[in-house]
């Protein structure tokens, strides 16, 4: 068994980098929190006494030597930064709960027989940087590292920049930590877990995901002289594209989300009609089929509108990431780690992307969730209880475990 | 006759003041541009033998004297700020127009009866502070100067501290310049004039407008994980609100428009779900009683989105300007002026609000408008002839000859 408190003391104790006024947190991958959080965990891991390296875009790497060095590692941890108006769990708890398996596997004097690597993917959320677990698409060879490291932010700041800024552009290249395995602990992020009063979510599968970048250009024109008729109003426009995502999602009933998150509208004032907005869309399904039927339907739709509104639509896909299937052994390895823990479970599709997803595609992979109040995430009054968190964890710990050998 | 070519040339001499790429004019008021094209304004007052002085609000005249002095001054002239991205005639045309006048009439040596005033009133725009045409607004007590002091822009600065910063907070209390009468030329900003060739514009009325400042909260949470049916999106309940406002707009025909021109996301993000936008919104018409249909309309759609959508949105109704019936004398003598120069002429209502329209409840006033192309303004594509741009200042200097007596 883990130790609940010092997990939980580890979680808040580095809640406070980037902490917000309303209980959240605001640590932007690569700003200067994330460096915050990065020194200390650097420093944890060492004092740990794992082998710390840093790839070229950033990720975090803690290898806890196993008796069979000629075996590969088995991979587990999350991410440490978040939202702008992020929680304290999404990421965290999977990265610390990583630590947490490293310290008590030390207390105990317990050696695996093949080696174990914590993890801290860098850029997961994808806030700043599109697209989101932008460190472990390239490990798996989803982009190149060139191409990863010259993406821009709103300002116009590349992660190459943002990388040097704290120091933690490191000297691996990506993909050359290898894993025999990955397994990655998260809060739910969904409402299930609580509604069904389940300690555990043994995570089968993903939903793919597809990212837009969106720009509409009408006519910026004069609010109180330009008829109504004669009008090619952006925000118009766009209003009509983001009822339109929605009845689209709503069509596909639960195996479908649709969001418009971003949406600018240039050089406003109160009484011009806006002529230009960018905007942005995620769109998701566990099922390959409905996510071509969303682009197709979207496509259609926003076609439909810029021909009857007379404005141009640029609008294109800039990630799609298909669904996810955990590999099987994996999931059975968490399901019975569960049992063997005596936690009540159910499988579980997961809402939002994770790292596990990609690295799923090159090595067995799977996930544990947890519950989180009301299924809230991406929100600063995320929540979570400790006894879950330290569940959570226990069923990190026997998976990786049963996976690296006692 | 003015002299054509040198209100075309000081037209276009002052547009670099805050030129844009596309060959617009960025100049917000009482900012660093408004400040140059101030101090150019005064200097050629002041060549021009004026008598300046400048208002608690900054608002400037420039007097020129009459045979009696005991008579007031008719007042005209127009504003030199612009849109963030406005044009080169928007209030330009109708001050350096009263400059060329003055100009005009000091080079044929002719004396009036009572004195004239050139004016150029501050922030007629409304973009950087609300309300728009606000200097005259305080100037006919629809507020206190105070009032109008404190105002904030987006970026917390008033209206006093960006006075102070360009050194334009002048000497003489706010209404202390009195006139006999009031008079603005301006380009039409909408299609008609040119739609049905006629080269000058009677402005026998104006729109009334309502300005709203609104703010929708939802609940900000993740755009894979949150059901569509859980979710309270503001970005969705903001569409439908720009919707009915086209819709309710429409549905009063030719005589009412709907704008909403600002819309902000607070803390946005590609995968989260909008959980907060400010907007604003725009909404006129001729007809009083539209207007309070408009307002009705509006409200009620809003409060049944908000209901539906389950979200908080907070509406405020920041400024009411009725609609304007100009004095009908000086509406006749802008007529009588066009019919003597020969210039085909209509009658035509002011979509847009204008400092003359303030000032019409104090004093007789009346407006000269001359074609724009395509009706465009409030875009840095608006555009004018030189022909219809002296036409124009013909009219106005004829009708203020008229009102001030040869
Ligand atoms: N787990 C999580 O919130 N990841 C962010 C990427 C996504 O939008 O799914
Ligand atoms: N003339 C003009 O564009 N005025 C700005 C105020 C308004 O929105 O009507």
């Amino acid at each position: 068994q883990i130790d609940s408190a010092r997990l939980w003391g580890t979680i808040h104790e580095t809640a406070k980098f980037g902490a917000t006024p309303k209980g959240g947190v605001r640590r932007l991958t690569l700003g200067p929190e994330d460096k915050q959080v990065r020194d200390w965990f650097r420093n944890a891991c060492e004092a740990a006494g794992l082998e710390v390296h840093v790839d070229a875009l950033g990720s975090m790497f803690g290898l806890r030597k196993g008796r069979d060095m000629s075996k590969l590692p088995v991979g587990l941890g999350s991410h440490l930064d978040t939202q702008p108006t992020g929680g304290k769990y999404d990421g965290v708890l999977g990265t610390l709960a990583a630590l947490e398996v490293v310290r008590t596997l030390n207390d105990a004097g317990i050696e695996t027989e093949t080696p174990i690597c914590i993890c801290n993917w860098t850029n997961e959320e994808g806030s700043r940087f599109a697209p989101a677990m932008m460190a472990s698409a390239a490990y798996v060879g989803d982009f190149t590292t060139d191409d990863i490291l010259s993406r821009k932010d709103a300002e116009g700041i590349t992660v190459a920049q943002a990388l040097d800024s704290i120091g933690y552009r490191g000297q691996t290249a990506v993909g050359t930590q290898k894993f025999s395995g990955f397994v990655e602990l998260h809060i739910e992020q969904g409402p299930i877990l609580e509604a069904e009063n389940k300690t555990i979510g043994v995570v089968d599968s993903g939903q793919g995901v597809l990212w837009y970048d969106g720009k509409i250009t009408g006519f910026e024109s004069h609010a109180g002289s330009t008829p109504m008729p004669l009008r090619r109003d952006a925000l118009a426009t766009l209003s009509e594209i983001v009822l339109a995502m929605e009845a689209i999602a709503k069509k596909h009933g639960p195996k479908a989300v649709g969001t418009i998150g971003e949406a600018v509208i240039a050089n406003p004032s109160r009484n011009v009609i806006p002529g230009e907005i960018a905007f942005t869309v995620d769109c998701r399904s566990a099922d390959a089929a409905i996510m071509d039927a969303l682009d197709k339907d979207l496509r259609a739709a926003i076609a439909e509108i810029a021909a009857r509104r007379k404005v141009k639509v640029q609008f294109d896909l800039i990630w799609r990431k298909p669904p996810t299937h955990f590999d099987p052994k994996l999931v059975d390895a968490v399901e019975n780690a569960a049992n063997m823990l005596g936690y009540s479970h159910r499988r579980i599709t997961s809402g939002a992307g994770h790292d596990a997803c990609n690295l799923n595609t090159v090595m067995p992979a799977a996930m544990v969730f947890v519950p989180c109040k009301d299924g809230i995430s991406h929100n600063e009054l995320e929540d979570a209880t400790q006894a879950d968190c330290a569940a959570g964890a226990n069923v990190l710990m026997h998976t990786v475990l049963a996976l690296a050998g006692v």
